[in-house]
């Protein structure tokens, strides 16, 4: 999973048929300490999360793995909202 | 998903057999902010979009979830024809 | 789907067992404007493609979504020939 | 699959449901060679894991093939930790 | 799929359950020319391929799509060891 933190909103009012009624957002991709990377994208959310929330998503076909949902075309999912990170040794790029 | 720009059509009649009838355009992904990024793909269009349109599109085997048809090899699906993007803060890659 | 151009064969006596019989081709990615990028891959044919011809392959697990067979353990496949690729305005990356 | 090291831990209380008691770890990807490489992502883990521990995982839709579960949204899974790595012969990056 | 050169082997006695019994390779992904790019990663192998053999490998969640198996959780699987490849023009990078 990637973290992420949500920076907006998209409305698409003509879409296939059984995406209504999710709600899109626009999440911007960080690192464990906050800082953003890569370019953002659209996610949908199902657990009540806004801007300025860090998020944990789900990208690629296991977004669609969603329970009580058939599944459905997409391909991220924000599937939590943060509480902490705990990095013990930082050993990213900069080693 | 990521936001693109439709810019054109791909004709191919010699294809897939499941696939005949589908719609294959010409897309270039985009930033919310509009800003082209990476290089244009080909997706399946269900909705009616064209060129010009600004479309949220699912890339990956998630874009066979496609109601009412078999899993078909397509990877990469328009799923909505954008109305609007509402970002509030921006921090893409610039921050 | 990612335009591509067949440059080539590659044969493989010993392999998986349900993938005897198909047949493995490599594939250069282009632009729709016919611009190689990237690094040549390995897709599987089932519509005659060969040598010279600009094919439309569908990548990741899609691919395994092939009417008449089971799911089987392949990442690429060209899903159509290409007859003619129209694109109205180029926004890519020069943009 | 990509060789990783554990670096930390992270914790997320409000999540889709179904992935309540699931634990959550940050990995920072890992050349054979213990070398560190791109960026640290997070990976569920049900064998045991923790901080300083180099394992193997498994990322995109094939990490919900969980046994005794149903298909999650995760999208990175811890499936072994390293006892040992032989490269006979390197021809990585530097050849 | 990529074409790859099997450079090492990986041992982990501490797995997720379903993996018992599989062996784990190190890659080195190559061009149709032999010459290696990107970072070694490791796949499942079920026909024999050793050190040394160049394999055809089927990355992401298509490499669950095993006969006689369950879905597994593994992204990457070898699935043909190459006896010739030919490639008719080259049209790589250097185009």
């Amino acid at each position: 999973m990637q973290l992420g933190m949500v920076i907006g909103n998209v409305w698409a009012t003509r879409k296939e048929d059984d995406l209504k009624g999710l709600k899109f957002l626009v999440v911007q991709p960080e690192l464990p300490d906050g800082q953003s990377m890569e370019v953002p994208f659209i996610a949908v959310d199902r657990i009540g999360a806004g801007v300025g929330d860090q998020v944990l998503v789900t990208r690629g076909s296991a977004a669609a793995n969603m329970s009580m949902d058939p599944n459905l075309p997409i391909d991220a999912l924000i599937i939590g909202i943060i509480d902490s990170i705990d990095v013990e040794k930082e050993r990213g790029e900069e080693r």
